[in-house]
């Protein structure tokens, strides 16, 4: 099974709960790219509907693919990273690459209805793999404060918080993406 | 079973293999700091002998515990930060709060001799927290290019690498400390 994921920062919500689209960062850029890498996904998309911030993402990651710069480990994680205006458009590329539309799941720090656990979609990926299938899976992670409800709506399915029973609930995109690929795809199990 | 976390300035090496002190970043405060707030550990050190490194986290950290912050989210994870300018001192005050030596745990990136396993560990962390033993735990995370060779001498066990059969493995220390704790303290298993 194919897997990517996509940083979304359009549609995603403010503090006070208005969509907003956010502002790319380095670091995000770098930190998922590298845990992209480690557990060997397809691609890590960038969504972000701004032409100049699709420039800046550009800029932030030729200087490394391009650059000559003597850190080819940053260079191998930072190829990883694709741009697309859209969560629609990310699924039409990933359809094109593989032949069907992804398996889209959204992740979330709140509780939701009809979410997906952890170990039922860790078993759904294992057994594609198993089979070899040409299935692939595109993880929408949001950025700010999170996705924005109607990406809730378009997708396959919904995962489950990561510790929805404790007092603080409050990682970082970058943590979340983090734990959440090593719980799906780590072979610490 | 109380745990703590150190991240560790100095001694690290660089990409060179020299032992250097690294700049303490910003991020690095933040995204940790969230991170052992989620998985409610004791305190996060960050372990400089710096004087104005020790200087420049109070004033990051300040900014949001009295600064007036309406991130009050902000406030609970990095109100667990601590300064240190050693790992022995670090121990030190441990021990101080809870009568006895922690456990000292360091992490790294590359295959060693006597690592403790993931399983071996999170046992051993579980059957400490059924017997509300007053044991505690600190486990050291490098900076930079990873703990200095001392470093390993000196603790009590070293964690096995992460995804130590990938062929990429250069993580953040950020990602690092999340899937981590995750791996050790977290509910989805």
């Amino acid at each position: 099974m194919k897997i990517y994921i996509a940083l979304v920062h359009y549609p995603v919500l403010n503090r006070k709960g208005e969509t907003i689209t956010s502002a790319v960062t380095n670091l995000d850029i770098h930190d998922i790219a590298r845990v992209a890498a480690t557990y060997d996904l397809e691609a890590y998309f960038i969504v972000t509907p701004l032409m100049e911030q699709q420039e800046l993402v550009r800029e932030l990651t030729g200087h490394w693919i391009d650059g000559g710069s003597p850190n080819s480990d940053r260079k191998t994680a930072l190829s990883m990273v694709r741009i697309t205006p859209s969560i629609d458009e990310t699924c039409k590329q990933i359809e094109a690459e593989t032949g069907s539309c992804p398996l889209v799941i959204a992740t979330t720090a709140r509780h939701r209805n009809k979410t997906v656990g952890w170990t039922e979609l860790r078993t759904k990926v294992e057994a594609a793999q198993e089979l070899n299938e040409h299935a692939s899976m595109l993880l929408l992670f949001g950025t700010a404060s999170g996705l924005a409800e109607p990406v809730f709506e378009q997708v396959s399915g919904v995962l489950e918080p990561i510790e929805p029973q404790r007092l603080y609930n409050h990682l970082s995109v970058r943590s979340a993406v983090a734990i959440t690929l090593d719980r799906l795809l780590g072979n610490c199990r």
